[in-house]
């Protein structure tokens, strides 16, 4: 085993190979060791552990080494000037640092590591003989090594460790700093997890300030009886918290482009470059080179055939989107609509009962298909990159779960019209919904770690060894027990911030899309999300592995999804009260009908105006850019364009200045 | 008199001064004189034309000379590499060509001649004393030239000319050409009046394309009778039309960032920097340098301070806008709806007649009121750029004109409640609106220009000299003579573009909001505009002087209009088919009414579905581009770093490369 002195370099990356029974002899032909002596090779620091079932070699990867692998990946960053040019060792100076003063993002480490990691070839002229346990491995001229060992089930997985020092600092920082709730440490979180997770986290804390607002407002209405005056202060309350809604969506926009402009992520490293955790590349749609080439060849043709390209990709989208929307509306609907009048007519509570649990069972495998069907259905769309596909995912599995969640919801709000029956079954779902799920989310993982725990000890035990063998002294194996932070449908496009999300937009839609029939809800939401942000960082901090960096730096397809349920909640709630009014009779229905319509339409006008009132972009972040980057190019105006207009004229002028 | 023999330089700007009547003998003196050796100084080439009542000095720019007046601008221009970086006269090289192959757009050169002939200074050490027409000038040192020279009415004006060669050619390809209506040769009409009104012609162009599809249409529902099936048809037309309108705005955007591809316009020309022909730099909003200083002394007040800037120009603009919606809504509504009632009631055609000429001659009156009220209250906005004010102000007055053509049609469709009025009304209007203005807006320019010639010639008669030398020989003096290119309202911020796309925009409005009234509207309205665009062309070549290129390079506040209008039709088609069948008595309201509202929600949201699912901006655009400068930049990629990370490396690298 082999130690660095220099205790500075931080272990990111941890290879699981299986502990051996038998020792071999020669040295060379070990598989471990000859997996150590090739990533030092590479530049990596290494560091083997022996756990209680399995072997560990922990990377580390110095400046040089990652600088050397992003030069070879052609990994384009930002430089002073503002433009994207692909990483030089060399001029390291030209590039704009992270907030954390480092070079690299943790996104752009990962994907030098997984470079690195997985571009280990047999570069001698012989086959190599590799032992392993007794098993003998032949690695061929030109094979790549981790792929190999991968296929044998030598390497059991590859995976991001935590850096103990940075997560005991954001344990104190963040999910244990109990005073002011909604305040988040993000540029160390953006620094720890990626700009994605960061950028969720930014989402819920400020959701969640900004919830406080229209939770005290319903509270109010709730707990003070204004008799008469309830029939003017519900539509009130309903144009408040629409345009609450509205500026919300507008706000974070803004609020997402002052995280970006701290951050700095190059628009091209955004749109990914396909390497993930698997180590091949992902068959992510390039921009297809075979049309890149008609570029060259016919100035003509090109832009028919992009156009053809362009429109038969969009086809194919809306074919999908299509076949999703049919099969919901034609297969759920009725599913649920069937389930909500059962429940409706049945009397005996036994039987209810036991058609709950043949809901709930039926509902989960539903989702799954059709987790499944998206996730295929996706795969034949060309969409531009990982996180657009994912994208496309969200807003397709989104649709089953709005059916599942609200159906219900409208089922009991037209067939009973009154409110207090709708009152009573959405408290019930909040509360179910939320603090079920809270609770299930953050005990199953830390219930399946303890079990996996138990069973390797377990093992262990059977095999007849000492008892006070088997106490996890390695931080590493620990990890390695841990659940991975995947999501509940489609592994491959979405982690879990899938499942933290759903739950967001699920809830906002409940609360605001039934604002008139119940506001306090509001208060349960706000509550609920303050909880959620230190469970969710606990979560991440304490139960779960590290999980693998992805590209995105917005809320990507959510943030229309939102959108979308503040249009459908003008709607709904303006039907609740239509509804309120006719049932009440204290409104004849031709004026009060007429008026909630124009309430509609001038709500739904505002919504529209105020995303153009409201600047995506606040102006300060734009000062700030332009004089960041116009200074860097002013300085070196000149000396930019003799580089553009002619090559080795720079060297003649170089010298005449001299 | 001096004439250059190199024949190739385009004259492109003209100064007038009167003709004078003594001949100072003292040439040196003569203030004509000085006036053409300071502009030959600078760099022009000049020649002086003696017209019949003034004489014209006409200049043209060498390369060079626009060269340098662009470097002391700071011009920045697109360069290869996809940055726009300020120009050089040494680099030219690194910069990209306009299509047409020359290096400065139409509006670049305007500004270079307009930074160069308000640039005359007297830099000599004493005061110059010029003559003109015995009065006695003193240039004192120092002073602007032309703007002492403005002061005392000796330059009458400086006026950019028409390329004889260019606009012949034009005239030709363009205006003149007779069998494909809809093809414009939007490139050439790029390069000689710049980008706002070529997208002008390319919108008007492709309107009128796309126009053709809902003539047709609702040309067949006027002629063929579908007895029982028009309750079905008319919604379906209306159904259709709404789509058109919808992928019309959507597939416009595309189009014009297709042809901002073709034209390399950097965005820092298109925030223009501010040069007028006054020649005085406007005072437009330019991002406030006292705020940028700040931001050098105190990182942490900064963003506080930009936050408050912008927010309070933005409850300017609120206010304003409020303002002006409250003022339409208390002024002039009562005004139009009283005039309406009144032509109602009445009953004599003479008092009608009397009503409408008062009606007609307040309502100009109350338009430029309202113009000169919009132009006051945009003065205190904080918009960025000019283009941003005259959109501001655009949508100011639209809602006074938008207000003035519909109401009346509003009024009638509610009181009447029948299609047979409304039809009536709705041809009236636009057989009036859309032939008597195209009428007026093409005769009244040549009338006037008639006119003035008229009255030169007259002055000269009456001054006796013999009839026969007053024949218009110079081809500058007929352009002096002639109107210039501009608004209705308020020409400070607008030129003629915005007559031209108010018009568009109200015959959309009007044949789209009442599309279920009158069908057949589409075919009149196609009609017009396939007139439209020939004579607006003709206008623009022969009846008016060039006007003054503008940066803008989009449509601009119009596109949004435009939208507006049909989120409008939307609403006001589906209470009119409400109406209709309610009316009709064959449906119950109920079932009817709720079927109209679940139409006009799903439209609604189709509305804004579309817009996201159609990009902006087509895929063989972003290609082209990323190919373009990506290429380049991989080129000189490592240069470029190496200018970016050290200044004087750059140099040292060289050397030791050679």
């Amino acid at each position: 085993m082999k130690k660095h002195g220099n205790e500075e370099h931080v272990f990111e990356i941890g290879v699981v190979i299986p502990r051996r029974v038998v020792q071999e002899k020669d040295e060379s032909c070990d598989c471990a060791y000859v997996l150590v002596k090739e990533f030092e090779k590479v530049g990596f620091v290494v560091e083997r552990v022996i756990g209680i079932a399995d072997e560990f070699i922990k990377l580390a990867a110095p400046l040089e080494t990652l600088g050397r692998a992003a030069a070879e990946l052609q990994i384009k960053k930002r430089t002073l000037i503002g433009m994207d040019l692909q990483f030089e060792v060399e001029e390291v100076e030209a590039f704009v640092k992270q907030p954390d003063g480092s070079v690299f993002s943790w996104y752009e480490r990962f994907q030098c590591y997984c470079h690195l990691i997985y571009g280990i070839v047999n570069n001698s002229k012989s086959v190599k003989t590799l032992k392993f346990d007794g098993k003998e491995i032949h690695w061929e001229i030109g094979e790549n090594l981790l792929l190999k060992l991968e296929s044998v089930e030598i390497v059991k997985q590859v995976f991001p460790l935590h850096d103990e020092q940075k997560r005991k600092k954001l344990l104190r920082s963040w999910a244990l700093q109990w005073w002011d709730f909604t305040s988040q440490p993000i540029d160390e979180i953006y620094s720890y997890y990626g700009a994605k997770i960061a950028i969720y986290f930014a989402f819920l804390g400020m959701f969640t300030r900004w919830m406080l607002f229209p939770a005290a407002f319903g509270l109010t209405l709730q707990l003070i009886d204004f008799g008469s005056l309830k029939l003017v202060v519900l539509p009130i309350f309903f144009i408040m918290v629409i345009l609450w809604a509205i500026m919300f969506s507008q706000f974070w926009k803004r609020k997402n482009s002052a995280l970006l402009a701290r951050w700095p992520i190059s628009s091209i490293v955004a749109a990914d470059q396909g390497y993930k955790i698997s180590g091949r590349k992902s068959s992510s749609w390039q921009p297809p080179m075979e049309l890149m080439k008609v570029f060259e060849t016919d100035r003509a043709k090109e832009k028919e055939i992009f156009q053809r390209h362009e429109w038969l990709g969009r086809l194919m989208r809306f074919r999908n989107d299509a076949i999703i929307i049919f099969s919901i509306i034609c297969l759920q609907l009725p599913f649920e609509l069937a389930y909500a009048h059962l429940y409706e007519v049945l009397d005996s509570d036994i039987i209810k009962f036991g058609l709950t649990a043949v809901y709930l069972f039926a509902i989960q495998y539903i989702t799954k298909i059709g987790g499944k069907v998206s996730v295929k259905l996706i795969m034949n769309e060309n969409n531009e990159n990982t996180e657009k596909r994912a994208d496309s995912l969200v807003y397709k599995v989104f649709g089953l779960y709005f059916m599942q969640t609200y159906i219900g919801i409208f089922y009991h709000a037209l067939l009973h019209r009154n409110f207090s029956t709708l009152r009573q079954v959405l408290i019930q779902r909040l509360l179910l919904s939320e603090v079920l799920e809270n609770l299930v989310e953050n005990s199953l993982p830390y219930l399946k770690y303890s079990y996996k725990k138990y069973r390797v000890r377990h093992k262990k035990n059977e095999k007849g060894e000492a008892r006070e063998k088997f106490q996890f002294t390695s931080r590493v194996e620990k990890e390695y027990l841990k659940l991975s932070y995947s999501a509940s449908i489609g592994e491959e496009l979405e982690d879990g911030l899938f499942d933290d999300f759903l739950e967001l937009a699920l809830q906002f839609g409940m609360i605001l899309m039934f604002a008139c029939a119940f506001p306090p809800a509001f208060a349960f939401a706000a509550v609920n999300n303050l909880m959620e942000i230190r469970t969710d960082a606990l979560k991440l901090l304490v139960i779960l592995r590290r999980p693998v960096p992805r590209a995105a730096a917005t809320v990507g397809a959510w943030l229309n999804i939102f959108q979308f349920l503040i249009l459908m909640s003008i709607c709904t709630n303006c039907a609740l009260l239509a509804w309120l009014y006719d049932e009440e009779g204290k409104w004849k229905i031709e004026p009060g009908l007429a008026a909630i319509l124009i309430m509609e339409h001038v709500l739904l006008l505002t919504k529209f105006g105020l995303s153009r009132f409201i600047p995506e972009e606040p102006a300060w972040v734009r000062a700030n850019r332009a004089k960041h980057t116009t200074q860097a190019q002013d300085m070196c105006s000149k000396k930019l364009l003799r580089t553009i207009s002619g090559g080795d004229k720079t060297f003649r002028e170089g010298k005449k200045l001299e």
